[in-house]
């Protein structure tokens, strides 16, 4: 990092490297731009040309990144102090690997990777290595959703028994070759819809479920998981009701439900309200706005990871990126669809 | 049935004979008052003060039903034309069978039985007397429901994708004697409320579900089901999200999703509207308002049947009833409750 004077105070930059130049890339630009401490430093994409105008496009924001030839020219640059993947999935694990054994602390884009057993290698490196490494899991960063976690601490509900969580876009015009369609590059509706319910439970009961069951509907053109349902019990009496599906709109909400009442979080997967309803006095709004895209929540938690010297970050530990990775593991296997395997 | 003349016309006044004289019964009779061509004749219950007194309540409305000893008085009255059945569930069938063999039709509050081999008795044993025999669905009668099929078979919102039905109440203070409590009386949150997710999400989708699968929190004093939720897949492409308990209050609320759109449905067990959200263009309310408690549709239908010699209602036909409790046996079974059985 470099040290930058701002005021009477010396502030300690992060210089970010970015790799994978599609509409997350530039969300995530978006985010480092409203950190003072933060620069992006450099960027690479799968073709030159567009890092090229990725980078071109940066300077509305005042980002002047440097243009690399590859993601490795990005995880070996010498000024790159955190490396930020953003790329397509199939490829998150290899890469996140090449920058730990870079000794470059690594925020890898949800998911992490598609199969456990390759994500467990890459986390066991990062932490044999001393490297920092976390999930670019943005929701657990947002402020409502840390105020959310509060008032359930609080009991404002009594102990959640039912969480429901619908997240279903409707993808328009994609063609089979849509990378939502490829299993080689891990399409199907899971790895960027049906990760958020699955992980809004999960924070919510604050457990790892049991018995997790799922009825999912395959894409006609590939046998990727265009529908899904997924229903998985946590602890004694709790049970979650999931949805995810990339052919169907379907609001994005998420409805917890206890003894005392329920809470309703729109847009739950970055979400800047909610509602407690309670069944004994008045509904109320709590809302926690912010600007910008919000991806700088989990840029500015890595910043005070690294400024600490933590190698992961409490917010969103690895072993909840796991845990995570496992169950959807499970449920692929329940699927029968096979995605590829990097090298071990 | 008797005549009577109102105006020119001769009307056919059906007398009835009500089993039961719980919350349900007093809300069907609410429902005759309703309907010029129905007599309350009739009423039995466990205990013959409860029907002295039921009879007595009756007044206010105009009704002087006689009051009989037990329900077989009721099943064998030589005036009764036709018998409701509004006990608790356990003995449905067994009173419906002597019913049947008394030449009566039958009307059988739901569940109609909680074995699927004791309803196929029933069933065969009505259609061989040719006697008629209806469940008492109320839900497929309201004028709502009705043109909310109209309007899904007008393709309104495309081919139907996902139900979810949530149907959640909380009982205040029961004890361990409460027949939602007790297996022996055919208790916990199926019989009583999922059967009304089950069958809306059925009547939606217009076909038998097959991958049916569950999770259940069973009540701590008896094991009987408190909390469930059901996921259940469709055809080649639709699912269903669904869930009752009775100690959870959960808005009763169905929605309905396809391409074009969603139909939100509150009260989806008995609604007076629905609201149609299509992604093009405006949401619109159709209202479809009623008096009186809504059990006087199916107490309609049947005098409609019996009026036309039929034996079965096509709108709630007794393969319907019978695919019903072919789902509620395998949900049973997943969860491991032993129901008492009939003597077949």
């Amino acid at each position: 990092m470099v040290s930058s004077r701002e005021g009477d105070s010396m502030t300690e930059v992060f210089r970010w490297g970015i790799l994978g130049t599609g509409g997350i890339a530039k969300d995530f630009a978006d985010g480092l731009a409203e950190l003072p401490d933060a620069r992006l430093h450099a960027v690479a994409a799968r073709k030159r040309a567009s890092a090229q105008a990725f980078a071109q496009s940066r300077a509305d924001k005042g980002q002047h990144p440097q243009v690399c030839d590859d993601y490795a020219a990005v995880i070996q640059h010498p000024e790159v102090d955190v490396v930020y993947i953003a790329t397509t999935h199939h490829n998150h694990v290899a890469l996140a690997r090449q920058a730990i054994a870079a000794g470059k602390a690594v925020l890898v884009e949800k998911p992490v990777g598609l199969h456990g057993d390759e994500v467990a290698t890459m986390v066991a490196e990062a932490q044999a290595s001393g490297v920092f490494l976390m999930e670019a899991m943005w929701t657990r960063f947002m402020p409502a959703i840390q105020a959310l976690q509060h008032a359930l601490a609080e009991d404002v509900l009594g102990p959640v028994r039912l969480v429901q969580a619908d997240f279903g876009i409707d993808l328009p015009h994609i063609d089979a070759q849509h990378r939502m369609l490829d299993p080689a590059l891990g399409g199907g509706a899971l790895w960027d819809l049906g990760i958020y319910p699955l992980t809004f439970s999960r924070l919510i009961f604050g457990c790892d479920p049991h018995h997790i069951q799922s009825i999912m509907i395959p894409a006609p053109e590939t046998g990727v998981d265009e529908l899904s349902a997924i229903l998985a019990r946590f602890g004694d009496g709790g049970v979650a009701q999931l949805m995810c599906g990339f052919r169907l709109r379907v609001p994005h909400q998420a409805r917890i439900y206890g003894p005392k009442g329920r809470i309703v979080v729109d847009d739950f997967f970055h979400p800047q309200a909610f509602t407690i309803e309670p069944h004994e006095g008045e509904a109320r709004t709590e809302n926690y706005p912010f600007t910008g895209p919000g991806y700088q929540f989990e840029a500015a938690e890595v910043q005070r990871c690294l400024r600490a010297g933590l190698q992961e970050s409490s917010v969103c530990p690895l072993q909840e990126t796991l845990a995570l990775i496992r169950i959807m593991d499970q449920l692929v296997q329940q699927w029968g669809i096979i995605y590829p395997r990097g090298a071990l």
